[in-house]
């Protein structure tokens, strides 16, 4: 069965000590709207000048690594998308909460994000067969 | 006088030994047809199915730090936007060909880059007084 994907968002992550002050400076830098994201107090959002794309600001655990940038790419069947990657040459590392976090070829993080249902389609999407 | 800005792109950095495999991995995994930046064959494009924004994948010089993901931003008055950036925290890292390296506060590197005059204006970027 056919699944869509499509790069979302960008998230900026940074640790706790750095996160108001990075939210404060993206905000003011993009001049977007921040908001924090409801029921999700570690991210900020911020609607960016391009439709369709995100710039997230995600307050890191006390321990995570960072600062770094990442991208996150949604789709409406995890389990095809991060399959489909995997064939690619990325590597999943972890499931949290109900994405997965992969590695590209060159280590760089990213994460692979459900989306809601009906959201994603062949206008706003790549549709993988 | 006012000027304007708008995030533009995201830029994949990868040392030379990656190169290849990432600007394949990103190709296929965003179905984004890629080519080669003419007159800079160190920078590959993609575009998104985000219009107004691009993905980039950067092949770094040996010993440059990396990988890593970035963002740029463009603007039609690179000393205003700079200014405006070093106002808001920013700091100003190194000048490279026609563009300002700089450093958020949380320590992260983005790129502040003239965008081609005319380009840039109310309906597709943020201005500023």
């Amino acid at each position: 069965m056919a699944h869509h994907s499509r790069i979302c968002k960008v998230v900026i992550d940074v640790p706790e000590t750095d996160h108001e002050r990075t939210v404060d400076f993206w905000g003011a830098a993009t001049g977007a709207p921040t908001a924090v994201v409801p029921g999700s107090p570690e991210y900020t959002s911020a609607s960016l000048h391009s439709p369709r794309m995100w710039l997230y600001i995600q307050r890191l655990d006390e321990g995570g690594d960072g600062p770094r940038v990442h991208l996150d790419i949604h789709t409406d069947d995890l389990e095809a998308e991060v399959a489909r990657l995997e064939r690619l040459g990325a590597a999943r590392v972890r499931k949290v909460h109900s994405w997965w976090v992969m590695r590209d070829p060159a280590g760089l993080l990213f994460c692979v994000i459900p989306h809601p249902p009906g959201n994603l389609d062949d206008s706003n999407a790549r549709r993988w067969e």
